[in-house]
């Protein structure tokens, strides 16, 4: 059995273009003991992925994706063979071998303990691919992100940067339904009309319509406490500026910075933080895997009550996934970014 | 009664210069109801003050100096004349109107619950400028920024920056009696020596040696869990090169961005948090005086049991205050910087 995969080529300087991928036809290999085999549905598209395509990325971060090799990223699939006695043919999975048909997956010890990355998902209660956004690690992020990194307090006046997206756009609805004034940005009028009008913020600006710390001030003249960072650069400046005293960011990308070529611009007013008792944190939604069963149980309930919506750029066909990454490190997506594989349900 | 005051000429640009002050005589205000009045016996010289001596500092830190007015700063001295039923004269009083021979004191509600500036100290623990040094203000910012801020825990490695400091020179001592792993920069040779010698650090390196990532990957090839930032610029890209998994900075000032000129150049890797769920936290000693008498108590004993010692850099009369923080922001003193006013006892 043969299965396509996409390859990394070359480790792209600057913008990554379609060039930069290549869609090959490989064997898949058969499980092994304590192995399933799974044919994959739904695939991811995460800017985080773009770090990945270094040869040398952030030191503690995911590894560089091998050249010439299939590339990774999270998937959900069916399993199609098994050689675990916890997994069975049938069964709904997610797991971090994406971008490929055919995924030979390891049942490691922390998969049966619940916080590897392939664990089965229970579609009764939302759609696969929701795995992969909502209710899945953008989800986790965004809902872990704001109450356990940033530590929302009654009162909070929260920025949520990259707001259209999978993670800012869960990250504004939490707050909003726990009552606090939302600020959201975005890269397009329509995207900004979008958070005002179906996810109902108090306030949203396109941060290509002007400074952003000036966009910033108009829309919170009296400042704010919280801000989610997924851009960095001139947005997490702006933020600082912002902050009220005993402020608190939780970082969680810097997508401003991906396709820059050399070291970014720097942040140069880390100084207000002194002036203003503020806390920085970064993090990512993968460390705070403790937090999944009540994520799940509140997202899920959301859901269910129609307190929350979510959107997906949907891209068919695994040879089109290179063009997903490259049109949502443009910012021309809006929510959750998926690759329908072609084969799948 | 007249009595001298050091006025501040102009905004410097850059360095500061002794001919950015000038010391004038002027009349001596006799105290309202609720105030006394303070000769002062130590003025306290601290780099922050550099922050005030600009037009528009950082927002929300202490307000800029005014030019041809008496500095402000925290000062030692002796109550001669007291309006207050609470203070009485020959009462000694740590306030924040120093930089000047006598200076009338508010005694506000906040002094009267020992959360205000003014208070009164206890000679007999300890001689009265120990009071603008290790058991004041820097040394509470020591204490908490380690022990609240940064949040140390059993078995992290500490780098302190400026550790041959006021602040500095007590973080060091505090995590080496906890039993930590301590690295302390510094900006001479003799002050290496002091710090590996006296203080009995693990390793210590000259910031002008070499590039501080370098040292500070041979200093602490493991990597190090807690950054105590008093410099800012290159030192803290170094930390965020090296902090490991949920490594923490407390930032406690910036002090190789005071005398730039223009914007800083920025900390161009702030990524590094996200991808080790690092946390960054600035502070004010000063905001967290409810630790104060916690403070007190912990570091009046271990000077008591010569567990801490402290050094400091005496400049003599107040019309030589202005050398004394050039000096300093030029890194040429060692320990708390004092003014002995010159008619102190």
């Amino acid at each position: 059995m043969r299965g396509r995969q996409v390859q990394l080529l070359r480790y792209p300087e600057g913008k990554v273009r379609p060039e930069d991928f290549q869609v090959v036809q490989a064997p898949v290999e058969r499980p092994a003991a304590d192995e399933v085999l799974v044919r994959n549905t739904w695939c991811s598209v995460d800017p985080g992925m773009r770090l990945q395509m270094r040869p040398a990325g952030p030191a503690g971060y995911f590894p560089a994706f091998e050249l010439d090799a299939p590339l990774g990223g999270m998937a959900v699939g069916e399993v199609v063979e098994s050689r675990s006695a916890h997994f069975a043919p049938g069964d709904v999975v997610v797991h971090a071998h994406g971008w490929r048909d055919y995924a030979v997956v390891t049942v490691s010890g922390e998969a049966l303990r619940g916080i590897g990355t392939l664990r089965r998902v229970d579609t009764s209660l939302a759609p696969p691919q929701a795995y992969l956004g909502v209710l899945g690690g953008p989800g986790l992020t965004a809902y872990a992100g704001l109450l356990h990194v940033a530590g929302l307090r009654e009162g909070d006046v929260v920025w949520v940067s990259a707001a259209a997206g999978a993670v800012g756009s869960l990250a504004v609805q939490i707050a909003r339904l726990k009552g606090h004034r939302v600020i959201g940005s975005t890269g397009s009028d329509e995207k900004v009309a979008m958070l005002r009008d179906e996810l109902g913020l108090d306030a949203a600006f396109n941060h290509r319509a002007g400074a952003v710390a000036d966009q910033l001030r108009r829309a919170a003249p009296d400042g704010i406490d919280v801000y989610f960072d997924n851009v960095g650069g001139d947005h997490l400046e702006a933020a600082l500026g912002s902050l009220r005293r005993w402020g608190r960011v939780a970082i969680c990308g810097a997508v401003s910075e991906y396709e820059g070529t050399g070291a970014p611009t720097g942040i140069r007013n880390l100084f207000q933080a002194v002036a203003n008792d503020l806390t920085l944190r970064g993090f990512r939604g993968s460390s705070y895997v403790e937090h999944r069963s009540a994520f799940e149980r509140d997202v899920a309930g959301w859901l269910r009550d129609g307190r929350i919506r979510y959107r997906e750029t949907v891209v068919d066909g695994l040879e089109h996934a290179p063009d997903a990454i490259v049109g949502q490190l443009a910012g021309a997506t809006t929510g959750k970014v998926l690759v329908r594989v072609g084969r799948g349900r």
